[in-house]
């Protein structure tokens, strides 16, 4: 029990390779995502016997051991306010850039150094809603497998692939795959509706405080803008990275049948 | 000080009538917006000098009374961690829907007891920068004036026209005006894509839990869905906001250089 309270440290489910998943909800999905617990932890005193989609039995069948807690224990180990009983350790999510493979209807989204955990988690329920070949995070402030992160993606941090590296790295792997890169910035004349995303494209957002940095801005890529008419101009980062994510959709679904 | 210190709860901010306006990019928006604060508290063991938009003069040209507290003093009546040294007293927003204006190119974001501030602060950064003509909380559960409404709209509160009323009272001024109702939910075959957006128009979303309740459901509008491929498809309510809202304003931009 010690070592599962551990966890709720970054440091140590690094050293242990591992990450947390809590809800019943977001473990239902990792393991549709084919996730492979080790540990499954619940809670009979919050669950009762509710396990409509047989959540303890595939997860046993995966290959993890079961512990049933008190709700003493059970809330030492859980990180959520008002946990509903389910818990479990899983592997680290792959974050490998090199596994992700680029086929002509790629579509990516590269995420600068954003920071709350809640824009991460709707950018990635968005990804998986539109499509989206995987998210990309450079230069990462936030972990993927934070637990926060997680939630708030309802466990689609599971079902998109990501990844994580230095923006020098993501830089170049974009150009020796030779993917359109669209900075998404209001410095421009360019209006998103005026690109054509059809082909491997990624879109590329920059953090809640700073936008993208001088070293994404300053490179060769295409540069454009969502149509803005207000007195402040300011989207949230997962706002814009859904609109430019799905006029790359609507320019894809209308090319198809066009 | 205790007065001002009591304003942090909801009750007392609503029998005096007012809200809290924290921080200086929001204090500069609503002054902008036109807001004229009654009471302007600034500490200087945290602003230093620094006032490069005038604020101070500002409040004060608008009949604020000013004040300026010692640290110690003012972490009492901020309510952010972190203060930035800036707070002011504002009168009430004006949330009533009979002053709400219907022209043939009106825009309306209607979401129905949306419950998180960052998810009402995130809808009405979008509605600034889209040009809605205002946004309509129905049935509200989160009241406009909450301080993390104000913070997480980055001030754009007090730039866009909102009001809040009871569902029944929204659909009833929805048809008076004859505005059309699209309401974005799953359960249908139509795409957004698919709607003519370019007359009045009204966009209806649900709350983060449940979505649309079965009264706006069974109502006689038109239903309509972001396209979806992935294993969960739950858009944020936000972002499903902001997509439609976006698609209506990339009809409207076609059709009038059309």
């Amino acid at each position: 029990m010690k070592e599962l309270a551990a966890l709720r440290r970054r440091r140590n489910r690094q050293n242990a390779q591992v990450t947390l998943v809590e809800g019943y909800e977001e473990l239902d999905l990792a393991l549709r995502a084919g996730v492979r617990p080790r540990e499954l932890y619940f809670c009979p005193a919050l669950t009762g016997d509710s396990d409509p989609r047989n959540v303890v039995s595939r997860a046993a069948e995966q290959g993890a051991a079961l512990y049933s807690l008190s709700r003493q224990a059970f809330d030492k180990a859980a990180y959520r306010e008002g946990p509903d009983g389910w818990l479990a350790v899983v592997p680290d999510i792959e974050t490998d850039l090199s596994r992700i493979e680029v086929d002509e209807h790629a579509l990516f989204v590269v995420c600068e150094s954003v920071e709350k955990p809640g824009n991460l988690g709707s950018m990635l329920r968005t990804a998986d809603a539109a499509g989206v070949t995987a998210v990309i995070s450079a230069n990462p402030v936030t972990d993927w497998g934070n637990p926060n992160v997680i939630r708030a993606s309802k466990g689609t941090v599971f079902a998109v692939p990501i990844a994580s590296a230095g923006s020098e790295e993501v830089m170049n792997w974009l150009a020796e795959h030779a993917v359109d890169v669209v900075a998404a910035t209001p410095d421009t004349d360019v209006l998103m509706t005026d690109l054509d995303m059809t082909g491997p494209t990624a879109i590329l957002v920059g953090s809640e405080k700073y936008g993208l940095s001088d070293r994404w801005l300053a490179g060769n890529h295409t540069k454009a803008k969502i149509p803005m008419f207000g007195q402040v101009d300011s989207l949230n980062v997962a706002v814009s990275a859904a609109l430019f994510t799905y006029e790359a959709v609507r320019q894809r679904m209308t090319s198809r049948t066009a």
